[in-house]
């Protein structure tokens, strides 16, 4: 994470329309060892082939595109394809499962070289490794306009642990695992450092007392930590979700779907102090942030009250707030005792300011 | 399809950005019923949840770019959606398998209004409506350029019926259903009347005679009735595809994970009487057309010597050669009786003379 770098063909790279799809993918997957015993046959076949005969199949996918969910001028390709893993892999925890499979679908515009394929496939495969999951099939195609990554994530849990998001009941604890808002203001650091290399081919940025934040930007990891925890301690939470669109969106949709309402306390809200530092040096409001951040990859749950000294005593969870009757609202108390209903004003790549190319 | 359409918005059309992506989805998935057992939960969560307790689990996944593999100058977006699943249930067919539910990711580009989305939308559940498969979850996001369309297909089979690409042995008979090269011949047509249409905003384009041709493009079908066939039989391939590159990659996938050779024969190639018209009006060679065409969407399949009889009753299954031992190579017996070696020529969307926008 030194360099911005442009991606660019060098001579001794190679074109992949000299080896080809299938040359590609021979390449990418050739020396690929299954390591989940439901993982019966991957790359090859028509399809992938797998065994769940005790626990419940799990499926997430995610579709991220260059430009809208990325920007490779300060996106690592390894980074890119370590977090495009990652953030299936946290879809699967949130539901209180474990992942096992992913295929993995490319489109990939010509700029683009075998080496710069192998980059980011290097990075999958780390994300797989790290998370004791396998890379079990994909498609491999052309685009016409830079990179396009499809996953998808199979998972398994026992039927009694799955958690859903329309479990959370009246005084039921809301708790958080880590801290909120950072990597947001990572991605307000990278954007910042694109517009101080203003397109230089070779531009060391500065990221000086901000590595934190830089680094849940582009290497968030999935809080399998966490799952494992709640499992020790014989907790299966009420409802879970993973917060990618940030805790405001998230808490919205746990209380649509549960017909309950909300009340969390900004005193509460655990926030880093890199991310503190940040929102002070762009005048932003800190609890707007981390509140509508996005991309945290923590886990958002609600366990019974009854569960309070046990979960408090989980490392990396914190207590946020409660559950409360669904005619009351989803609301935060901010620090003055005050009300504040809780917006959705998540990351939404369908908003209308986005422009077409 | 008697209509050329530009694809814009109307003054009474719906701009995504009005409802959002949350919005959108409701629209599009809020009436949707399970009907797979398999199906345990759909649309609405971090993951869908599915049960396979008896079968094995099959997974597969095809990523589609506008541009590289649609033309929505001729492709109406609901057939586009229909193709978009068919083609997925075709790779567990392929796998002697049941599809069962599909996710479905979407980047939309700006040009799209909620309308467009939904004529998609209903062509997908079309296809599920036909083939009993489950919609049950998915992504959508915005694009730059144009669409974006990956799905994954789940299915299932029992563990002793799975055929793999790699179980075909010396003496097997080849089989292959339907006939080939009608889906290529019906691009041929499209891009001719494309080019006649000239950019009209609306064009009445020429397909008399070519009917057949144009549908194998726009609305192919997966072969769920020669699976079923194949089951009342007794029969279980040695080794089966589904023909998506054309007829030349399969056989030589099949070869060579089997590690055996082939002949198949030019005269016992099923080819309909409209690509053969069409091939002779554009001067092409009718054989290569249909051996390198793709797109066809029907089963390839070996199956051992002692099944001539039974597997040649079947209806819409034609034998077309035998497996050889690896060292005679792949070739095709020509009409005048000579040996013609088979290299793979399919749709390659990595070719070099794509170019990049």
């Amino acid at each position: 994470m030194n360099h911005f770098k442009i991606y660019q063909k060098y001579m001794s790279e190679t074109e992949i329309s000299t080896i080809g799809e299938f040359g590609l993918i021979d390449r990418l997957t050739k020396d690929i060892e299954l390591k989940n015993s439901s993982s019966l046959r991957g790359v090859g076949d028509d399809c992938a082939v797998m065994r769940y005969p005790d626990n419940d199949v799990l499926v997430s996918t995610d579709l991220l595109v260059e430009g809208v969910h990325f920007d490779l001028t300060y996106v690592p390709l390894k980074h890119l394809g370590y977090k495009s893993a990652v953030v299936n892999f946290s879809d699967i925890y949130a539901m209180n499962g474990t992942p096992r499979q992913i295929v993995v679908s490319l489109g990939i515009s010509k700029r683009f070289t075998v080496e710069h394929i192998e980059e980011l496939y290097s990075g999958l495969r780390l994300a797989c490794e790290v998370y004791g999951v396998d890379l079990v099939g994909g498609d491999t195609t052309s685009s016409h306009s830079g990179l396009v990554i499809s996953i998808t994530c199979i998972g398994d849990a026992s039927a009694d642990k799955i958690v859903y998001r329309n479990g959370a009941k009246d005084t039921d604890l809301i708790c958080v695992s880590g801290d909120l808002g950072a990597a947001y203001m990572g991605l307000q650091v990278l954007e910042r450092e694109k517009i101080a290399s203003a397109g230089q081919r070779d531009f060391t940025p500065d990221f000086a007392g901000k590595e934190y934040l830089v680094e849940r930007q582009l290497k968030p990891e999935a809080r399998k930590d966490i799952i494992a925890e709640l499992d020790k301690a014989g907790i299966v939470p009420t409802s879970m979700m993973d917060v990618s669109d940030g805790l405001s969106s998230e808490l919205l949709h746990i209380c649509r779907q549960s017909k309950v309402g909300c009340r969390v306390y900004e005193d509460r809200i655990p926030i880093d102090y890199q991310t503190a530092v940040m929102a002070e040096e762009l005048n932003m409001n800190l609890v707007t942030a981390a509140m509508n951040g996005g991309e945290d990859y923590e886990l958002l749950f609600t366990v019974p009250l009854h569960y309070h000294d046990k979960v408090s005593q989980l490392p990396g969870v914190k207590v946020i707030g409660h559950i409360t009757k669904e005619s009351l609202g989803c609301a935060m108390i901010t620090r003055d005792g005050g009300e504040m209903t809780i917006v959705a004003q998540g990351w939404n790549h369908m908003k209308p300011e986005e422009s077409e190319s």
